[in-house]
């Protein structure tokens, strides 16, 4: 085990009817900026509750953050919270929607444009507080202070550090309405992120390998029900609370992580406008197939306990245990394939020409390169 | 899943050398009081570096907070503390000196006598800044704001709800020179605090099961490993980090909880001076034979995924899996029986006009009934 510094101020507010919470919440005297994403919140009821809840407050809304939240779009949220003197951030939406708000409350006390604070890639200390209503378990955002924005301009994609949520309100009910696809990301982004943080080598610390494996265990278990049942309140909430857990720092402590997966899958966000969650189950399955001499016996710990492949030598067990992922990303009803998405060699050059220009070499290992990430996307055709 | 609320604030700063952080951690113009029990830390080196760590700081001492720290020993640290004004407090020791010094931060900023704040069975709102400086991994008081104090006079023992620490500084070499007999208590204690957590009814939470599954599952698979090798790193950084998980709240969102075997448990220390990780040994067991009826499908969930006992008819498994858990705390070296303890009838009398008194309803059920807590502790004799 490394040493740590571990310390998450976030206060979560779980459950049914919980939106109501929000007045207590947050001081009476602040004036609130609700930053939204598209229209849905609108007729799943949540907008409806949020309203209610802050009736006595001096709000203004900002909509339109769009997924992959755009710095275009949020230049936009900071000029209209400037000319507000908004003091508090609400944001109501998916992963998208809280980054992007982490960024508006950074932006609103910067002089400068705001995408200088991205590309500054370091984390960001002062911010208006903001806090949380999410309606989509993915990104694990709503308890964390990361954020990923792009720039449409430039077709890039980068992550910041920026302050944590005040609180988080999430009410599994939100999810009842949410398109089946969203969810399957949802999944598919929190198990990959468990990966991220497990996925390296083994015997660093049991308790946190145990407690990764067990968000993957539940994942594994609920995934199919909530593809028969997506109205099911206990599913939904473990999925949701699954999602929150998985990167929130509570499975990293003392450990190594990777992350390669994750900075291909941006590039393929960033170049094609595919989900997030979607390009870690193409990619994923990919990054284990190449870096499996690497991670060899975490594979085999994982098949063991996440799938019970337990038999064969040890290369068959790896090759089972790699293809039982990809098809536990296809049983989502995602497509795992860069081919099904018609991307090509002419993106995994592009992939390779960003990786070299930075000299990337992500990875727990530091070893995936502009080289490695084309071997890793080959493999993914 | 029931709604919930939660939101931990300790900093947790894990590992080795770690205590010389304490200087970054504590504003420099404080007036530190520092806690410690007996002497140890003056033998395993743990005085001296911190000592060293606040060499440039105001501190006062205050030694001689014992295991089960008492209400006469606290309120002369308090008398100390008032008349030095002391602002922060440094906890060094184990669950005991942190507990009594929790007691010591509400009680600086309390006119009366601090017995009246644990007779009051409130949450103490107003304390001290205090901070700690873990060498007994065991009680997880490190991380939450729980403690509980005993009054010699009155053989009584009581929990009461304080303020969380500021920070926790745990480096797993301090544990190398513990007493074989404490290390199989901070074992047992940590074993038992998570069954008071998930040792319930099903199906609450998926996660969470997984979760205290996963500490079990560390804890089964260290402890023999300890018991052989108690200078191994990994391991003692696993076991302290495994006490600290175990008590903090990431393991309770949403689900039920019992505490009864805690609460009966703590009488037969306030009685007998038994160390409070060898009572739940004794009495955990018990619970699990005389409300097997109640928590059965929770006790055959609990013996698959940790023991792997999974053939028998329902009942045949059931009495596996108790006599599994008794067994496993036999093999920490503990005693699991009260007459093993010189523990008789009279004891067990005492104990049910005790619980009678406060009208007890202790568990998940609210049926551990003084009555109840004699037939408990009449399987444990």
């Amino acid at each position: 085990m490394y040493n740590f510094v571990f310390q998450n101020p976030v206060k979560l507010i779980m459950g049914k009817g919980m939106i109501a919470e929000l007045s207590k919440e947050i001081p009476s005297d602040k004036r609130v900026m609700i930053t939204f994403g598209g229209g849905s919140v609108k007729n799943n009821g949540v907008y409806d509750q949020v309203k209610e809840a802050l009736k006595d407050y001096d709000t203004v809304e900002f909509w339109g953050i769009e997924p992959n939240p755009s710095i275009e779009t949020l230049r936009k949220a900071i000029v209209l919270g400037k000319e507000k003197k908004v003091d508090f951030l609400l944001a109501v939406g998916g992963g998208s929607v809280v980054d992007g708000t982490k960024l508006i409350a950074a932006g609103l006390l910067y002089d400068g444009d705001a995408w200088d604070l991205v590309l500054a890639h370091e984390p960001i200390l002062k911010t208006v507080p903001l806090a949380t209503v999410l309606t989509l378990p993915a990104t694990g955002s709503e308890m964390n202070n990361g954020a990923v924005i792009s720039c449409r301009k430039t077709k890039e994609k980068y992550p910041f550090s920026a302050g944590y949520p005040v609180f988080s309100i999430l009410d599994p009910e939100v999810t009842f309405t949410l398109p089946p696809h969203q969810i399957a990301c949802g999944i598919a982004d929190t198990f990959v992120h468990v990966m991220e943080q497990y996925m390296t080598t083994t015997s660093q610390s049991r308790l946190m390998d145990r407690w990764s494996e067990g968000i993957l265990q539940t994942l594994v278990e609920i995934a199919p029900k909530i593809r028969q049942n997506q109205l099911d309140y206990q599913l939904m909430a473990d999925f949701m609370l699954s999602a929150t857990m998985a990167l929130n720092g509570f499975i990293s402590l003392g450990v190594s992580q990777d992350w390669a997966t994750h900075m291909i899958g941006h590039e393929l966000t960033a170049l094609h406008g595919l989900s997030h969650g979607h390009t870690l189950a193409i990619v994923f399955p990919g990054t284990l197939r190449i870096l499996r001499d690497f991670k060899g016996d975490k594979i085999l710990q994982y098949g063991e306990r996440v799938w019970n492949i337990t038999s064969g030598s040890r290369d068959e067990r790896i090759d089972a245990i790699i293809l039982r992922t990809e098809e536990f990303f296809r049983s989502l009803g995602l497509t795992t394939r860069l081919n099904q998405e018609r991307i090509g060699l002419d993106t995994i050059d592009e992939i390779e020409r960003r990786f070299n220009i930075r000299n990337a070499a992500y990875g727990e290992n530091s070893n995936v390169t502009g080289k490695m990430a084309r071997t890793i996307l080959e493999s993914c055709l």
